[in-house]
């Protein structure tokens, strides 16, 4: 709209379209933009009690984003991407690196594709959140059946450092470009400089109408995986028949001798004032850490909600969701009691508005 | 560019160049602006010496706001505020949280009401500050007299904790909407999440003609408070004389056997190049913390200033206070030097500017 | 104003009133840009391998910029300036102090000069940085030569707090106006405050045709110089002969018995894709901290780079450089192995992206 305006406005106001550029900020094409979402929250833990609170981001993210694109001619275009997470509850940073969400600078072209670089998210995490209705976050959100901690793989790893299954440092990325007939892809390195988290991942998806069917990979090395690497796969479709959008995607992190293995079976109803969506996720765990073993381990995850449209913008949600753990795990229901059981059952409900800005 | 163009787009549409303004956010509504205040200052402690400083703030908080709002349709809206606190003058935010300042998100109705979520002031915060005419902040700003640091009910509630005498964390609210013959009012309930501050408080006003009244009372419970909430009552009014704006308002915190009451008298001076403002504030502590009796402790404050209007973005401003303190109490100016003596007195100036942006 | 604006605008232009939708932020002069800077490098360390690593802002430092100034009238003008620093790499602020890089609010006159109050650059540190082609800044920047890490009058006047070698806390500065004849100028004071660095510093500038000269001296005291101010003196000179800008400048610290000198050669070749860049600096260490003589050391900087200009806002480019240490030196490229013995050599090389936005 804002490009189409330019010519017009300039012809009737008699000027140059450069001169209409339009203020300040104008002159660049900086956006500045993002999510506001909050919401009342309740969140039972089985023997534990319960606990309401007013909770940041469950259908969405808060988050302010700074991004812009410049065209530099014959199909070549510098661009950067700066995403800050939100903690709207308490007015804080959703972490201590403030560009948290994403910190990138993009060299593209057309038909060549784009070379990033920065922070952002590996392979494997776009690779599963794309099948979750619930984008990772809230009491059904998948985050919560991607934990460090109960033991597995993940703990394993990385301790209590920052892990790699939902974003990677100093990374340089290649995407494939548009129009390779419904082929997408891309492929992420990250050096570890030494100590950080080394990183080498790749994605590759095919669109064929209403199928779409993509496959992930990323590998991690760090100090703590010296004896075998963190391996990271993630092989998802979904099938949109219109009155449902039905997915099904498989995760599995595996170091050493331990093995997750996430399975989520997920859809989305359009309605006539919004849309339901509904997702089931199983976790297992297999092997052992050292010498304990964490094959009884497990859960089942259940979640429901509603979302109604207000406006293109903004919505009211409800969700509600169940987890059942098996073993030793204790996967919850993010916002409640401390001190659930291993095998116990977290439950959680909440209401709430998301408003894009 | 910018400039050259205003004129001749808003001849054409008939309309004053101010209004016609039309930034590249256009596409969004969100709106970035803020205050850059900063002055020099000094302080002297009674047996202390002097320190003089460049500080943030004295007219009116530094701050950066993104907020925005999306008309929804049928009266309704859908709005957030995020604001953040700015030390201007060692380039810091002024607390840990970001966003600190402000972050909440809005569902309005013209004639409903406003339901807002997130990070707020307290309704007694803004039931004292709206007769303060030096804004709760500087050398003359009565959070001077709004300290956890003499022993008293603010102290033994929150220790060195985030107290609730200026804003609370996850909060619910509801505002009443205008148009009902001069009344406003509020209500805020925080459900303190287990650990945090457990808030309820409401406000309610009346203005009539030159007259505005106003009443307002928050109650926290948290850990510290076990064997006794913390009440934050205020009351106040304000009599508009044209030549004067004339304030009068009483607070008091309770917690268990301690009290502590705040008066204050204000008063503001349109003259033809800006305003000449005052206040007088006597704080008085009763009963006891523990054993320590603190009946005897106590402080008085005075405040005069004048704001020198450049434009009515801008002003220059100067400022002096004295507090004289009574008994073990050390209420002081801020900025001065450390290790003033129970009932010394404090007293500061500063001549600084105020840039809103 | 604005809502009656989009109607009358919307009609006038043909288009819809969501179209133009001329915002909010229209009201206001702010400014949002920055830059955008990632590249991948590798540095080696004589003894210790080499490490690569992607890292940000090594053309121009990655950051972010809110600013904007209102016209008074009469030739005055209130501005501010608040200037965040990006490592876009991690998505983290460069410092903790998220507006490090600057936060300033002036009053300028057209021909009074401009009073600026905040974070600002120290007048030694512009008088040196515009002599530096690399803008102080990646593997060939000059910063790496003006580090506390050696044993010098650096490490002896700050330890490990901040410094006042590139900027200060607390400052009111006066600059010059301009249409002096060449004569440009400023004086900074900065009070200390109790704690901090008290700063008093100023420099002069004159440039006639093609030759440009300045000098600026700043004076530190804090409680580790205690037995000597830290001294800071920065000479320098540019000869732009069109072909070739060449550059030579002189920087001394000094505290108590110790003395620190830098001396740089340095040029620019425009060529019709870009520009090529080289600087050469030699750093010699003098006298003794405590009962250390620090003699012997030094060390020999050489960098040498080609910027390819992609646009007037983004730039493709490459930077080698070479540090040879004597004595128990340590200077080193950032980004390489740690161990450098004493008197080694660290060499490194980066490919890279910048864009302003």
């Amino acid at each position: 709209m804002k490009h189409s305006l330019r010519p017009v406005a300039a012809a009737l106001l008699g000027l140059s379209a450069a001169a209409l550029a339009l203020p300040a900020a104008a002159q660049s094409t900086v956006q500045l933009s993002g999510i506001a979402d909050a919401a009342a929250r309740s969140v039972s833990n089985q023997g534990r009690g319960s606990v309401k609170s007013l909770v940041s981001g469950s259908n969405n993210t808060s988050r302010l984003v700074v991004r812009g694109t410049e065209d530099l001619g014959g199909g070549l275009s510098a661009s950067f991407w700066l995403e800050h997470g939100i903690a709207l509850d308490t007015g804080t940073s959703t972490a201590a690196g403030f560009w948290d969400r994403r910190s990138t600078l993009s060299l593209s072209g057309k038909s060549l594709g784009e070379v990033r670089m920065g922070r952002d998210y590996v392979p494997t995490y776009l690779n599963w959140v794309r099948f979750d209705p619930f984008s990772h976050v809230g009491v059904a959100g998948s985050n919560n059946s991607v934990s460090a901690t109960p033991l597995g793989p993940i703990r394993s790893a990385f301790g209590s450092n920052a892990n790699t299954t939902v974003r990677a440092n100093d990374t340089l990325q290649y995407h494939l470009p548009g129009g390779l007939g419904g082929i997408d892809g891309q492929v992420m390195l990250g050096a570890g400089e030494g100590a950080g988290n080394k990183v080498i991942g790749a994605r590759l998806g095919y669109v064929a109408g209403p199928l779409s069917l993509s496959a992930a990979r990323v590998q991690t090395e760090n100090a703590n995986t010296s004896t075998g690497k963190f391996i990271d796969t993630a092989i998802g479709g979904t099938w949109n028949l219109g009155f449902l959008r039905a997915n099904a995607v498989w995760r599995q992190f595996k170091q050493n001798q331990s093995k997750q293995t996430n399975l989520m079976l997920s859809g989305t109803v359009p309605v006539s004032t919004g849309e339901v969506k509904f997702s089931m996720i199983r976790v297992d765990l297999d092997g052992r850490v050292g010498t304990t073993s964490i094959d009884p381990n497990g859960s089942t995850h259940l979640g429901l909600g509603y979302v109604h449209t207000l406006s293109k913008r903004s919505a009211l949600y409800g969700t509600c969701s169940r987890i059942s753990n098996r073993g030793a795990a204790t996967y919850q229901v993010p916002g409640g009691p401390a001190g659930l059981a291993g095998g116990g059952r977290s439950t959680g409900y909440e209401l709430g508005m998301r408003h894009n800005f």
